[in-house]
């Protein structure tokens, strides 16, 4: 019941039965919805048009998800610092698209929060953080920082698709999609659009090793198999805290049931990562700065390069 | 423009241009909508009907938000922390609805995950954590707590409002409302419904002391001032960490801008406490125990204390 949601379109009426329903097309909230006549017709619903989605990421070869189930387990931080520690191959091109629309961060972390985006008839052009990575995110579309996006779904919805359809992102080797936590709008809308467009490389899960992220991260392991959406793998972050006076190791969250190595044995999914909890990282992300570039030979940087080899490989 | 989403009703056709816009009631979106009559005519829209919620809150004197902006900042953590706290007087009946609908984290934090609600002629009963203490929340709903929830906007918003007006919580003091992170359907709905009703005391905001938190907290206070939704204070919480082995106190994210306390004094809004972060909280937390148990000498509790204080003063 709780996972029917996947069959309500996104332009559908309010009361929508879902397509899959016998009643599809023939309730009284049916009336007036675009798709009332090919739901009532036995056929289903149209299929959302992803030609433009098609069209647009032609030249991008991989598409990978990063989502987390529940929220501040750094998500957006390890979506960053993938995307600078992919991105250290000068002849490598990575892009990111940031759709969290209540909470964009990615600007900020990447150093460009104050940037503006051209449009022209050939679409959106994503801001340049270097040569090879590039950005596209709500934030550049806000009037003041501080501004609230008090969006209803079907709103959301339709942003998304034009991100998907109309950013201009040119040849990209890696397409990182920061998402929201949860299971809803944003989820439902890009991974729709981007299987119907017949290509996503699948999603990376973000968890910290507390039972309180686990469980919101199993909810993402069965969207993604309720989406047939495959599972790259699962980076544990914030697994420990290596204190800066005694340099003892202590676990800020303790992982009272095995943390993400127990949950991904049960699911049968790879543990990519641990990733330990280094302030200095999230300082970079404060002030938008490269934390690879004073601290390469930290234990966090070579954590982070040795899962973005693994992503790599994986999907290659 | 990004604020407009406000005047689009939860029961709006997908396209709703917003009941405040020229065209309200007349572009081709509104065909079929409930409220054309009333936009088309100029009267504006159908106000939401309130009269249940009204009815099912009139014995409950305090409705206190908790909101965060950012996920990850301890806002499920602090909710159940400060009913907690308040319950340890006996005389007061303290409850919590949890509307974070794709995370619910609530129950398991209360020790109260595997149960359900019983529904009858008289609405739903909320379980109970002991005698002046109860919860509702979608994870009770679930036939299998690892489900997603994967619903877009509408249908969250139809949960929301029978939360708030099919839940028979009785006679309570304070009704402490847990919501996700970001500023989207479940936060609309449930602002509008209880605004409607014309009974709520605020919000209290969570944050922690990095940039990348409070950029996302300015935005949830954009969304309370837009509403009309006083704000009673901020939290900062994980705003150090003691080291277990040299007892040395590091800031895990340091507040590059000068953390909660400048953001306040910008906005001119209080700052209720700074929550140190503890990692036998996050235990307890998933261990579904009570933290003031065991640890109710803690400079953390101490802090809870002092904060469910504050807020009692605040709201009487």
């Amino acid at each position: 019941l709780l996972l029917s949601g996947m069959d309500v379109p996104d332009d559908a009426n309010a009361g929508c039965p879902g397509t899959g329903s016998a009643n599809a097309g023939k309730t009284s909230s049916c009336a007036g919805c675009p798709g009332q006549a090919s739901c009532a017709s036995g056929q289903g619903p149209p299929k959302p048009d992803v030609s433009g989605v098609i069209d647009r990421l032609s030249e991008v070869k991989h598409k990978i998800l990063v989502m987390s189930g529940k929220g501040g387990v750094g998500k957006s931080s390890v979506t960053t610092s993938l995307a600078l520690a992919l991105a250290r191959d000068p002849k490598v091109q990575v892009a990111v698209l940031d759709i969290d629309l209540c909470g964009p961060s990615i600007p900020r972390m990447l150093g460009v929060e104050g940037e503006g985006v051209h449009q022209s008839a050939d679409g959106w052009t994503p801001v340049g953080v270097r040569d090879n990575l590039c950005v596209m995110s709500i934030a550049f579309l806000l009037d003041n920082k501080n501004d609230a996006v008090v969006w209803r779904g079907p709103r959301k919805a339709a942003i998304i698709k034009q991100f998907l359809s109309d950013v201009n992102w040119g040849e990209i080797d890696y397409l990182l999609i920061d998402t929201p936590p949860g299971t809803s709008d944003e989820h439902i809308s890009s991974v729709q659009l981007l299987m119907g467009a017949g290509s996503v490389d699948g999603a990376v899960l973000v968890t910290s090793p507390q039972e309180i992220a686990l469980l919101d991260v199993r909810k993402e392991i069965s969207f993604c198999r309720k989406t047939n959406l495959p599972v790259i793998g699962v980076v544990e972050n914030m697994s420990g805290f290596s204190c800066p006076h005694c340099k003892e190791c202590s676990a800020l969250f303790p992982s009272t049931t095995g943390g993400a190595a127990k949950m991904c044995e049960e699911f049968g999914i790879p543990l990519l990562e641990k990733l330990p909890l280094d302030p200095r990282l999230a300082k970079c992300m404060d002030d938008g700065e490269d934390f690879f570039e004073k601290n390469s030979d930290s234990p966090l940087a070579q954590s982070l390069f040795s899962l973005a080899s693994k992503i790599k490989e994986m999907v290659n």
